[in-house]
């Protein structure tokens, strides 16, 4: 399965919590080696100086290269950094040579002007860069992302939203203009950011709402969603603060196109979809799952309800939001690029509880 | 405002998380006075045995005697106790010309056999006594409560979805088929019971949905916004755990009549609405309430948002689940029912973090 | 109790923690009225802008007046500020006239120069006013915070630590060279500040230790163990992280000097130590108390045993760090100052859970 | 290094939180295969009806049979059982051959007089059994393990304390008099069981101590520390319940006997006693550990300070109280007892945060 040689492969901005589970989980994947940890901040510092847990199984510096110089050393680059910045080194390395999976949401999107009216940026010039990028839901897109070399990975509220609608949509169950989507994420999903309101005295032992209406993935769920669907989908996206770590719990609400499908129906409907995906686990009627059952790994559980009272179906999604949210999807990503099956090097099962 | 003998009252049902508030807030109420402390579990054993951080306010045995006995002590008597219980005692209680505030669901349904099918009851004799409890939400029945002999207290989902819910039926601003609330609470709303799933290793770091399609406070929630909407209005209901002790906020979705309508109409509306209610709080736009805001206070906290482009309004409500969900609001109650300041012994500022 | 007038208070440094909570004391407290909130990086700004769960309660807008004009408008001014500022409030504000309350660590020392060095602070001008400060423990100093002008709040781990100490120390009982002070805190206690170590992602769901053998409350609490010992105290504290909003537990060990004296008997000494505290509650054998009973209250609950196969005392202290280890034993002594009850507007019990 | 044929195991007890541990880390073995696993409970119930989120590895139905029967299908057996009851497994797994890791108290006292008396259990026949049970502590242990048949597997608090003190007990650099383990666990060491003081309503958000002068696991910690010194170890161990799923951290206290040594020099020591030990990590000096660095690992981190001022040296020990506490140190057992690399199988670095 391996190559004789491992495949070299770069981090940037690997000081953040998207970094350092790509850290984590390359050390451990059997067919790569990390060559290269880029950041700014934290520039010639040892990387076990920021995470002392890991000091035991890498020894490497953090450097801050120009792209070209990263190409040189890595073929496969991973680039952990805000919006905006991996636009500017995309382009860089690919001209290189370099395969790359971006974790931000620059190329996440066919028509970039909705990038840059939801992300308020200027006017991009990477417009053909951008038509050449994939979307890395490995579930939709697998074979476009084993021939990309360059792939968007989606974010973490898009993926738990998705993988629960994308069958209904798929299979025209459901009336396309009455998507609810409420969302609970931990709070690592803020980053590795000194912000108040992430603060554990804050954010603990409480729940909060926030950008209600005007959340930028909103967009990015929009996109897939009308595009499986074949016509334009527009959906209500409310994300909320959870008091734990890591998660994301997507409870999706639909009202149902044929009011006599029941439960049983849609889970033998869900299996089908998932059959060949093996991230994706539909349980049985009845049980929901919970955030810390995917923890750690790069599973999606899939729980669903139809309520006939209300002719509503009620989709239970839960991701780690670090993992199948990012990093470890990206890895996935990684696996059906190079050619491997998508599950090498990838955690299949939390430590309960 | 308070009589020169304070009211004697009586708590059945003292041991569990409702009783130990009413006991806390009684014992902080200038007009009351706790005569009796009921219990079947834990009889014979002091009170301070359950709650020792109490010992120095409160010194009472736990009793368990017939309802005419406990009405020769107190004048008033709170319920805390598991469904079904309340209907045993009432109409004893009442006979005795006690006034009876009942925490559970016995007395919440106008209609009994939607009682006795959501709650898998058997057929209940006490239809005349149903007929003349008063369902306890102070900011819709307040006069109704003031004239009460048997008020039967909200759920903890129920009133902050109502209290959400209330000015957009009551002005006929959305669509009543299309309500989708999206609930979240703390475990202490599971009761102090050893059920593995409440446990902090299995709760803790995690979130989880239950009850889907199919939890109790779905009917309560509907009989009142039908008889506030003045047409049957059937909601979606979902609840969450949540890793944290106390506190609901619910996420309440529904469609706008009127496309034209911003926020700032809107948060003018709810605040006209609760001009007279002391304890509901309407934020400014883009201030959205969290959970922790209303712990142990007898506050809900309301933010909106409407959402152009979905021609949605989103509404999130904050309470803590065993205060103006469960026994604060019962206080509040029985402040009305004495004539009193609704607001007279209750907390009202947390303290926050 | 209560004279005609309020007294009018300032408080200087109110945005973060122990302001929100001295603004909350003493909104509602029956004889004082908060005149002035004073702040540095939110002047200009209402205080709800700050803490919008307060709004309904208090119209104040931060100012930055000058000590000279606080004290035109507050009789009594509370120090909110980090460390090195009270030095430069507090002789001004007293030379107006004000009784001043600090509740950092300015003027706790009575050797200025074991200040300077903990604290690696220049030099302190101020040493004859700092010889006039009352160290503000009114379980040890009642009498003289009775005639203070300037009180030097507690920190919060010295009050939990003293309380667990001083009958012991006062009695003799224990070798003075083996006391072990092993104390966990929420995180509250190191601020509204945006610390990675102090995010939810970071210290949620883990426990860590920090400052072994430097922190700064070690020669606090030395200081005063030794006044009351007699002789010189050296104690050995390491405080830890507890992934929990508010609370400490103090952990103490002493070595016993009488091997035949058992729990029963210590248990005695203590409830007639405190017998006139009505703060301190010593708990019966065997029953140990849990920082959440103390959560909201200026109450310190101690539980303790004597292993008699080690000849130790083990003592468990617990008390909100923000509260009775900070905010409310600053209104505490204000009481005292006064010449008020010691628990007039001082919440006396938590909601439990 | 494995067999052609992985090696037949069973594990007895499998419902808990050891058992769904051991289910995990076994399933991910290249080396063994999981063949039976039982309970009394949950008997004829599939496996993942307990743990649903395992469902996609494990297939297997809970079983009661006798010892003899389940000699038959497996080759190594875990007893994950209440205390007590491991005794009567062992002799008879024994004598059909089987190798026994047993994870209760059961076997880890070479004097059988102490467990009868610290477990209150009637006395003991199998003493010539007991006779041979090795300590499962691989680094002190290790060529014991090696030989051993049945291994006792330590207790989650002793693991962290033992790795904490053995470098200062076997070179006898401290008193071992003055003692003093305070150690914080997780509240899934209380297991999955319903107990009230284990709810998220009553453990989240607070910590409390418990066991005081009387927990089990101090003569357990004693006789190891008694043996490694030459002389009798008396310790002072305070548990205490911190609100996190996972994760023990044990402050140990000893004063030095040399008081010229600094923490440079122990950290010396420390590395030089640890050096082939893979899964003890000592970290630099002024980095103490967190728990959650453990978390999901058979890892245990070490940090330490020498207090000049005190004479006393400070360790923070931490592991993961179900891993390196419990399962996966038996794995390592395992892996010893099998002549197989002791790291085979184990995750060696948890997902941060």
């Amino acid at each position: 399965m391996a190559e004789n040689q491992p495949l070299p492969v770069a981090i940037i901005g690997a000081s953040g919590y998207g970094g350092i589970q790509l850290v984590r989980l390359l050390l451990e994947h059997p067919c790569v080696k990390i060559v290269y940890v880029g950041g700014s901040g934290s520039v010639g510092q040892n990387f076990a100086d920021l995470y002392p847990h890991i000091a035991h199984r890498l020894n490497l510096t953090i450097e801050n290269l120009e792209p070209e110089q990263v190409a040189e050393r890595a073929k496969v680059v991973f680039l952990s950094l805000p919006n905006g910045l991996a636009a500017q080194w995309a382009p860089r390395l690919l001209a290189k040579g370099c395969k790359v999976l971006d974790l931000s949401a620059d190329y996440r999107f066919r028509d970039l002007s909705i990038y840059e009216s939801w992300y308020k940026s200027p006017p991009r010039p990477d417009r053909e860069i951008n038509a050449k990028a994939v979307y890395g839901l490995p579930e939709l897109y697998g074979a476009q992302i084993a021939n990309a070399d360059l792939v968007a990975c989606p974010g973490c509220y898009p993926t738990a939203s998705l993988l629960a609608l994308l069958p209904l949509l798929k299979q025209g169950l459901i009336d396309p203009s009455g998507i609810v989507i409420d969302a609970k994420s931990g709070t690592s999903g803020g980053g590795r950011k000194g912000e108040i309101n992430l603060l554990l005295a804050e954010a603990g032992n409480s729940v909060s709402a926030y950008g209600i209406a005007n959340h930028r993935h909103t967009p990015e769920i929009e996109q897939i969603c009308s595009e499986v669907a074949g016509q334009p989908v527009v959906v209500q996206f409310t994300p909320h603060l959870i008091p734990m770590v890591r998660g994301i719990l997507a409870t999706v609400y639909a009202k149902m196109r044929d009011p006599g499908l029941v439960s049983d129906d849609l889970l033998t409907i869900y299996k089908v979809f998932y059959r060949h995906a093996p991230w994706v686990k539909v349980m049985p009627k009845g049980v929901y799952p919970q955030t810390k059952w995917a923890v750690g790994t790069n599973l999606c559980y899939l729980g669903l309800q139809v309520d006939q009272r209300t002719g509503r179906v009620v989709v239970v999604s839960v991701i780690d939001n670090l993992m199948k949210g990012q990093a470890s999807q990206a890895v996935q990503c990684l696996n059906i690029m190079m050619g491997w099956d998508e599950t090498l090097g990838l955690p299949q099962l939390t430590f309960y509880p």
